[in-house]
């Protein structure tokens, strides 16, 4: 590592030291590994973000079992002074968006998403517990009305997301869950997706494969939801170290023409 | 359009509106196609969101000339009743990151780059005029000096950026400007970057299609920036809609293994 890198290295630590005060005391967040914005700008309103984005890589589970991700080394530095690489991907791989165009057959594409739809107050739903003793567990109504109890409405523009836990999970086969006949994890309920297009929700997140339960036949919740020309994120990380309101997502959704979705880097700002 | 699609519409054309007031009040910033930012959260410390990314497509302009983005659908909603596509991207194309890697044997890969350096103070140097007369002008260390004496030292952590006015020729052949024996738009002069690593700058952003200009034979201001572990942001979009100084830079760099860079969404927090 060249000075420079050590140095960097060095005021990142710093950054995330001071972020355990920051963060505690402003936003009532656990101290974790979140980094302190250091801008004067962002510090007004925030003191922290988070990456809620995985790695993307070639072995990343799929909701199809194969391999998503691949790249190609085009120019390399012994060679060519440079390195360069170009890369093929589904768009449903990785940290991703799911655009209304993905389940409808004139919807908007990724790139049409409004700007003001990719900057959303976040609210955690958290079914952790329940999904650590049933795979096959799903938000629902109920678990809206519990959260909308304690914090107050779903925000206009927001992103509602569902924690399961799973993200934890992400470099093993138990985060696919798949018994030879049906893949097992969590997801949102159709009617729980139902009761959020009478909010202001502009879209739902998930830390696992997809927004149906994993052992879903119809995709009902991707019908139910996409269409009506909101979106979805698949496969958000992080979950568990940002607070349960409060926290505003930056989606950073790819902008290719007509895209279906496509893998998106997402921070939370606390 | 549904009728969904059309409230959403409406909702995002009057959140502009709304923003034509807050931003220029608050920020002194020109009125412009910015979004509010409707969230609580945001609007403690920004008021509006500018889309600073490029639409990404087939014809989108390429250092090398040749296409660089292509898509096949893989599932139509016509035949699979929903819709899915891959992508294949040379990492350096459309409004993306240059990760340190991309000129160094063994530098920074792009999922590498620290959260604390994507969220940024922006910095715009505006050298539009001279670019206007002279597509082969630079930004030279003068130009960051006269910066600096208007507006105060460079922050820690900044992006500093050279609006040359080149996004307005995207969509034309003056983007490359190609003559038949080089290429001809702006960029960093590389005394410009050696001044800039004396300061916490930790990114430079160019509206054009390289951090060197375009008649650069020998990449010295790749050469001189990247492989110190800082980073570069090539055809940025929208830099005549933002401040010159007090703009937060959020750089959704893409996050996959080993890149050397690649298409980012970016946007400006004012």
């Amino acid at each position: 590592m060249c000075d420079i890198c050590v140095m960097n290295s060095v005021k990142d630590k710093m950054l995330s030291r001071r972020s355990f005060f920051k963060a505690g005391a402003a936003a009532g967040v656990a101290a974790t590994a979140g980094t302190a914005i250091g801008t004067p700008a962002m510090a007004a309103g925030h003191g922290m973000v988070e990456d809620m984005t995985h790695t993307l890589h070639e072995d990343f589970p799929t909701y199809f079992g194969e391999s998503q991700f691949s790249r190609e080394q085009i120019y390399n530095y012994a060679e060519h002074s440079f390195n360069l690489q170009q890369f093929t991907v589904n768009e449903h791989t990785g940290t991703h968006i799911d655009a209304p165009l993905h389940f409808s057959a004139d919807g908007m594409s990724v790139d049409e998403i409004p700007v003001s739809s990719l900057i959303a107050p976040l609210c955690v739903v958290d079914i952790a517990a329940r999904a650590a003793e049933n795979a096959d567990a799903q938000l629902t109504p109920e678990d809206l009305k519990a959260w909308i109890a304690a914090n107050g409405d779903i925000p206009a523009g927001a992103c509602v997301a569902m924690h399961s836990g799973w993200a934890a999970k992400v470099d093993t086969d138990g985060y696919r869950n798949f018994d030879g006949t049906a893949q097992h994890y969590p997801g949102f309920h159709v009617e729980a997706v139902q009761m959020l297009l009478e909010t202001g929700a502009q879209s739902i997140a998930v830390d696992t494969l997809s927004l149906d339960h994993g052992m879903s036949a119809d995709f009902a919740t991707h019908y139910a939801w996409l269409p009506t020309g909101r979106f979805g994120i698949e496969n958000l990380a992080n979950l568990d170290k940002v607070p349960i309101t409060g926290a505003t997502l930056v989606i950073g959704a790819p902008k290719h023409r007509g895209g279906t979705g496509g893998p998106a880097r997402i921070f939370a700002m606390v």
